[in-house]
């Protein structure tokens, strides 16, 4: 059911998609958008005429439709890295525009309309209409009423600011592996102790950049220092068979 | 024709892609794949039992093949950030494994099958499908025959350093904006040192961290310190009518 979480968005209207292929704007005789670069060089350019006469005309679409012209992003690898609080922030808008090329390069006036230029990561790929679909998906889930369970959208990465600690359902036996007893026994105030404490142990293992000192509660400080101790000891515990103990140095 | 390089590399024999959905593995009589978590909590958890079960379909069909079992790679917002060089290094495996499921939560156990965790970036998705396939996409493009130029993949954006300077491409003037003279007189030596210098400054303006000092040749840093004075003095030309200058304060 998750899996058409955007398909049931857009039947359900909440969010509309309209796909506008450029290649139907261009003036060249053969239904080319691209060509060699000015001065030399490897590779195809995109003109600008295609991509720019597709834009005028799906702003003209949307201003009769009574939106504003909103935001254009470009997909680029140079462009500003996009992150959840770029999702929250782009949820807010009632249009947006997404610009999704190949790789190979832009004419440079195609950013004569463009607003803000969005990658996804530093990593390659062969065109913009994945990691347009991407920051398409991350945006339209926070748009209230795409996601069934509001809740859900508050509790999990990123947005707590720690990672989500591990989580075990049915069956409490899977191939001789257990659900830790803790979450079994109906203990709730002993279950959230141990919820805070792995997702601390998580982000601690993980991605300690995330840890925010401040924003820590008194009893989640505690759980910090117990976690460090712990991991501490687990890590000297699977090196003693590699090394000889500090004390013998 | 860019739009299918990855279709093309099928087609090719070059890439072979299987799609498994684990859906088809449960032993649940209603085909639920996921079940309440254990100690509570909001949302559902995807169940150990239809992956690993699937997984193991997988990893029998790829032995067969006379393939490797290969990474198993989990689409996760904990997982290690996903970046050029994991692409580069995961494009030398014979066969990697994507599981990819809702970011609602796994059960725990499924990571017992797991070799490696990736996220794609500080952002949150509806699911793991999208950011397998930017994964799928960044590892195939590196290998040899799937991108026709292979020269495109040494030359561009995270492979230099350096971000690309700005391209053109017919017509000479668009709207009014025209071509800089520079890459139409056919002068190779002037128009590669503006290229250069034109990376430099647009690396210099939007990813400084990328710029290696001890990487670049002596003209590099000439032309850095030319785009230097050019952007401060652009900057401060710009400021001139929001604050007074400097030397009246």
């Amino acid at each position: 059911m998750h899996d058409s979480i955007m398909g049931k968005a857009i039947e359900n209207k909440i969010v509309d998609l309209n796909v506008t292929n450029f290649r139907e704007f261009t003036q060249d005789k053969h239904r080319h958008v691209d060509d060699y670069p000015f001065g030399g060089g490897a590779g195809m350019l995109l003109q600008a005429q295609p991509i720019i006469d597709a834009y005028d005309h799906t702003r003209a679409e949307a201003e009769k439709a009574g939106l504003p012209a909103g935001q254009v992003i470009l997909m680029d690898p140079a462009g500003k890295q996009f992150k959840q609080h770029d999702a929250e922030s782009l949820a807010q808008a009632e249009h947006l525009t997404f610009i999704c090329g190949h790789y190979e390069g832009y004419d440079e006036r195609i950013r004569s309309i463009v607003t803000d230029e969005y990658s996804i990561g530093d990593f390659v790929l062969t065109g913009g209409e994945l990691p347009a679909m991407v920051m398409i998906d991350a945006i339209s889930r926070l748009i209230p009423g795409v996601l069934g369970n509001q809740q859900s959208t508050v509790e999990e990465s990123f947005s707590t600011g720690l990672l989500e600690e591990p989580q075990y359902t049915r069956p409490a036996e899977f191939r001789g592996m257990k659900v830790p007893e803790v979450l079994m026994n109906g203990d709730h105030k002993k279950i959230a102790l141990w919820n805070q404490k792995e997702a601390l142990r998580r982000t601690y293992q993980r991605r300690p950049d995330l840890i925010d000192h401040r924003k820590l509660t008194s009893t989640q400080k505690h759980l910090l220092a117990d976690v460090r101790i712990e991991e501490e000891e687990r890590a000297a515990s699977e090196d003693t068979d590699k090394k000889k103990p500090f004390t013998e140095n």
